[in-house]
């Protein structure tokens, strides 16, 4: 492991942005030298209060940031001049000319799973190919989705059980701060094609996963839930089965016996367990609701996809630099520092 | 056929009992000899207003319903005495004790989808098992999930192509019409058992049936969603699943070309085509959504539940009552007299 | 009156065109000679079944309208050779343009409510300035939530009543069939200006209207709703006020006691009495909330944003072609056609 | 003040109960003696993890908490022979036998607004009458939105601006966390009674207070939207109204030109400003969107209703138990141990 702390800047301080930027000060082998965006709103007013530098992603931006009477560190040449890797969480359409002025600052970067896996070469879990990832110039952190899908059909399969999996994504309509006429209202809205998207885009991943997904989107804003038909390997036991999900990181078990039993229950546990924002950086999966039949295994988890793969970049961010070489060394100190969990009460 | 009309009685006058009524008046064989509830709310008001005679479901309700201005044309007892047959629309809790009643009247009835298969020894969907219902003292008519679960799997299982479904039933919270502090918001709440109840349920129809749902509540009010993954006996093209929907009755199909996209979508439809209420009483498949892969199919359909069951209503009453001996028959008059679809724009 | 019927062109297919288009069909002294429209969707669709002529609104729309099957009457110009007026039902920025191509076409011309009141020099609402129409080219029909302004305040000035009024607007946040992201989830948002603009729109059309509006949006998809305090210039009964709205035209009572309670709950009491959509065109005013205390009133009524104005278009066509003179007659033959109540029940 | 600390107990760990435990445990003056409840479900769980001393707050409940693995530290008597003080945050119909077991314990108590001013005699908001409060034996801390109420009309008026104010209430339908079918789904519901029973209840705290109230219930579930008509004694700046709410504690000012726009943005702001469970204890006006208009004032402000009661509650305790003597002083140390805010951002 290197001697200094690897120097991280946030290209785009929005949802996954300003999550990212507090788990990397949480990081002891990282530093925070900066966050960079365009707009002057109450996110970057609340940047400028931890104490973040804030820089400006665009020329204009500096004009408008600075009448906005926001103190700016610098722009983005600037910012890229003091950091040896970014964290490109802008919208989709930027990412693509970012990523060459990365290249030619010498800077290496990550983007997020609204990104094309050709736009980097390569996509990311951390529990699933942190090696493939070691030294690399940039990769994809997959999706919220895809992420959880491969945490747990990963960790079946690692298990040697799964043969074939089907899902159902009721996926939330828009984020539960938007206001701004994005949102889905007393409907649910089935995805124009089968499979939808995210089977596929596990398979970045994980290539050989069976795994077809449908997608619907529901009149909700707060985190995804997936529901799950499984075909496994063999007839196990419930208790085989959780023990698989078990050896794997980032799965944490809700129980309906405790009162968790629904998605913004579960939230609200978050609360109150003073979770930064409320986030669950967990896969969380109903333990008491999983059922197995013989070799069919069905299950349901929710997905919080303002936070999940905040922990996935930052284990990005140390197989790239290469500040830490082993994978599970790597996702054991971030979550650590994050606070991820098993078991949310005794 | 009987060359008198059927005496039709309604108990309950909510949305199923409203529903049935009208449907009841719109058959030529049928006659709606009075509707029973408790209550004197703007339903039995417009009740009144079609001409409906009403009556009370019980002592109680006589007085009560008279202090609010409701004439009466007798209570339940009267009404039992008018009619052949009852449909009993009444909550859970009272259809036990009405059964007896209605035996003790010598008045045939049929029961709802809530109310347990025990009841009445044997659950009616048109399509599957008419003749088995002829001359029945009474029949339970499924609920709406389990109405859609037998139309289509039954389609597929007729034409020899089914070997394995497993659904994920995405349910509306509470009836749109409902502000009484029944809803669901802004989450998704898994049911806590799985297998769901209506697998089981659709197997008191057709006893051989392999299907497995799931079940979550999502934050709307209009209608349910249903997503599909069914094991095909063999691989097949996607005309052959159509044709065998096509072979079933009472499945239409929706077209995402057509901007029918979503489950509000398809309701202006109803709208716009004038349809009473907005109802839909087909099960509305997505055919463009559907996707055959091999052996295995995927889609997505809609039930509206305050109305699916209507036809079954109207094909149930003259199965029980033999005025017409042949289902395709029943249904096809059913049918005609409703206005049912198989497309329902050119 | 004119010996023929008038014949009337629709400009936009969608929901307050195709609200219209019905209604004119409905009306005995005018022809629906056509509807136009861009696209080629289900709303259209079903205007090809129900025997409307489609025409396409521009030159690309001929082509992509054959291309998906609709069989065409002619374009715009066509549609324009056809007719003494047009409602223009388009979307807000086209308009303006549309007006000129009306005007060197000889056609007559209504706008709605989201047109500025420059683009005609006259708002329209039938009560209160039918006679300021007569004759004229074009006029714009004030929006939905100003036209229930203009009706209710209106009754009370006229009774001598009204000092000042301030109300708080509801409002819905997008239409109930619409699933694109235009909705605003599990939150309230209050328009970013005091006064909101209903106040200085109402006085469009009633010049010396003392009225104040604040506005939020909702999230809900179904109509809007209106809260009130009104200074009055004496202390009344509530009799007097109830006998004020009593004296003007398209004002409906909605009654708690009845189980009214809600937005919701009108619109199942509009479905249940078979309108068509569900439509209600009066302003929904609840009696038994509606409390005077000294010269104080308050009160709340429901705006159905969808149908209000249809009836206020066909008042317009009259005025504007002067078929009928006198307001009071074309109000009543309005309403006698739609079928607008007073009591919704007995 | 007292040399040791107030002992606390909180009955009833719920929305209210578990946040003023925060809160009390954030004093320096008062100790946190334990948390009585009678479930066991993840609420209590996570206080167990907290470390706060658990208690069955029924004879039943100690032993199915103990069934169900909960460590108690012993029943109500326990924790009643322990204490100072017991803030009362328990259901509606539990409150008034408890005051007694209370008063016979020697304890003195506090009880939130769903009570009635008649069970204790006294309503607080600190802000408003502390002085009052000083050595009772029990006192009412007002409900969330009373409380705003004579936070900001107080401030009016103690700035002798205050004529008249008029409000209408935008409330929440059920809280984020509900999940069990206690919503009010896409609808908004009026109430049934006008005015509401806001006004008189601010009453009981400022007696001479010309106020009256209407409320809806809206379909969204994150706090209060408050919009209100205010005559003022004589025509004024809208500097001047800053100033006279300036000058009362517990009121915020949100800023629409901050991109805080709508009742979840704010809360997306609390969460990014790292608050305990998102909470936001002040009023939160919007202070661009405030109008001033000769005599007249317009304004809209958000109620948090999970928190606002909070610091209340904390200067209730310390007025009965008499370890503070003036209200300024209490409102200030309760202040600076939550953190309050009058700006939220630079």
């Amino acid at each position: 492991m290197s001697n200094r702390k690897v120097r991280v800047g946030i290209n785009g301080y929005g949802v996954i942005g300003k999550r990212v930027a507090d788990a990397v000060v949480a990081q002891e082998d990282m530093e925070l030298v900066g966050v960079a965006d365009i707009v002057s709103d109450w996110r970057v007013k609340v940047a400028v209060t931890k104490g973040y530098p804030i820089y400006a992603s665009t020329s204009q931006a500096v004009d408008s940031m600075r009448i906005d009477g926001i103190k700016l560190a610098g722009d983005l040449d600037d910012l890229l001049d003091r950091i040896d890797i970014i964290v490109d969480a802008t919208p989709k359409k930027v990412a693509a000319a970012n990523l060459e002025r990365y290249r030619v600052a010498g800077v290496k970067s990550t983007f997020h799973g609204g990104e094309k896996h050709s736009l980097t070469g390569h996509s990311f879990v951390a529990q699933a190919n942190y090696a493939s990832a070691l030294g690399r110039d940039t990769t994809r952190i997959v999706s919220c989705n895809t992420t959880s899908i491969v945490r747990t059909l990963g960790a079946l399969k690692n298990a040697g059980l799964l043969k074939r999996a089907r899902g159902l994504l009721v996926r939330r309509a828009t984020d539960p701060w938007e206001s701004d006429h994005s949102g889905v209202m007393n409907t649910v809205v089935p995805e124009k094609v089968i499979p939808s998207h995210q089977g596929p885009d596990a398979q970045t991943v994980i290539p050989d996963l069976d795994v077809v997904t449908m997608a619907v989107v529901a009149s909700h804003t707060i985190s995804h839930l997936h529901a799950w038909t499984v075909d496994l390997t063999r007839p196990v036991s419930k208790d085989e089965v959780l023990a698989a999900f078990h050896s794997a990181p980032r799965i944490a078990f809700l129980h309906m016996s405790d009162g968790i039993v629904a998605l913004n229950s579960t939230l609200e546990l978050m609360a109150d367990l003073g979770r930064s924002r409320g986030d669950m950086w967990e896969v969380g999966l109903w333990e008491d609701g999983l059922t197995v039949n013989g070799s069919e295994l069905f299950y349901t988890y929710q997905v919080y996809n303002q936070a999940i793969v905040v922990p996935e970049n930052i284990d990005a961010i140390r197989a790239l630099t290469e500040i830490e070489e082993d994978a599970a060394t790597s996702i054991a100190r971030t979550d650590h520092a994050l606070g991820l969990m098993r078991e949310f009460v005794c």
